[in-house]
C-alpha cells in the first residue's frame, strides 16, 4: 500500500477531494491545514496569528512571498491506485503558478480497520 | 522501528493514551487534531468554521456523514513493538460502529534524540 | 529521497528554519503545531483550551510535565542531504534539556512538482 501525500493551496482542496472520489478514491485519511514552504521568509507569528483569525495578520498572508498556508492531504491506496491518486491530484492543481503543490509516496506495510480488524488492501476500500 | 498511524474517534484519545502508557509506551511523538474521511460530503468550510469555535458549524459536524473531526496519534515503536501498539489500539478503540478509526504502519530507517545523539531504538524510550 | 519529520520546542522554528536555509534546505514541504509526548499526564482539554486561546490553559501548559506544545517539521530532501539536515535540526536544537525533541527519517518513494510533473530529487530543489 502507498500513503501518498500531497500539499495543495487551500481552495483546491474541495475540488481535490471531488476528483479523488470521482477517480474511485472515496476515503481521505487525514486532512490538515499546515503552514509552510519556506523560499524567503516565514514568520510563524503572523502565521499563528492569520489562524487564530487576527485580520491584520490574515492580510499579511496574501503579501509577498514570506509565507503559504496549505492544505495537507493524505491517502492510502493499494498499489494499483498510487497513479490514478497522483494524476488525479495533479490535474487537479496544476494551474502553472507557483504554489501548485507538492505529491510525496510512501510505503504502508500495515493497514488495519479498527472496527473489524481487516487488514492490508480491505482496510483501505 | 515503525511509526505507527492510528486515526481515532476525538473522545477515545485519552483513553488509548492511557492504554498505551499501560502497555509500556508511554512516548507519543506526535498527536493532532485532524479531519478527514470523505464517504459522502465533506465541506471543509463547516470544519475549519467548528474548528474556530462557530456553534453552527460545531453543530453539523454532528449531522449526517458529512463530516467527522478525527485525532490521529503517531508513535514511534521498536519493531518488536509494533503488534502490541496495534492490538493496545485495537482493544481501546473498537467499539463494532463505523468510524472505529484506522491504523498505518511505516518504517523509520532513524530515529534521533536531539537532546543526547542517540539513535536507534535508544532513543524511543 | 528521505522525509525528516523534526519534533521540536515551539520557540525553536524560526531559528531551525533560518538553520535549514544556511545549510542549502530553503524548502519546508509541512509545518505544524502539535501536542504530545505524553510521560506523564497529557491532559487534552487543557491542550484544546490552550490552542484556542483560553489563559488558564495556556498557563497550565507551563505547569509540570503533563504536556508540551511542540513543533513539526517535515522536510523532503535528496538522500545525500540527509545527514546535513539532521545535523542541522541537532545543532539548532540541542541544549541539553529534556524536551530538545527527536527526529524521525523515513523513505519517500515518489516525490513530485505539481506545477511543473518534475520527479524524483529535481521536484525538491
Amino acid at each position: 500500500m502507498k500513503e501518498i501525500i500531497a500539499i495543495i493551496r487551500m481552495k483546491k482542496m474541495n475540488e481535490t477531494k471531488q476528483a479523488l472520489i470521482d477517480a474511485g478514491i472515496s476515503s481521505f485519511t487525514a486532512l490538515g491545514r499546515i503552514l509552510g514552504r519556506g523560499k524567503g521568509q516565514v514568520h510563524f507569528d503572523i502565521l499563528e496569528g492569520a489562524e487564530n483569525g487576527y485580520q491584520e495578520a490574515i492580510e499579511q498572508l496574501g503579501g509577498p512571498p514570506r509565507l503559504v498556508a496549505k492544505r495537507l492531504i493524505a491517502i492510502v491506496v493499494p498499489d494499483e491506485m498510487k497513479q490514478t491518486a497522483i494524476d488525479t491530484i495533479i490535474k487537479t492543481n496544476q494551474t502553472g503558478k507557483p504554489g501548485d503543490g507538492k505529491i510525496f509516496v510512501t510505503d504502508i506495510t500495515d493497514s488495519i480497520r479498527v472496527r473489524t480488524g481487516e487488514i492490508g488492501d480491505a482496510a483501505l476500500v
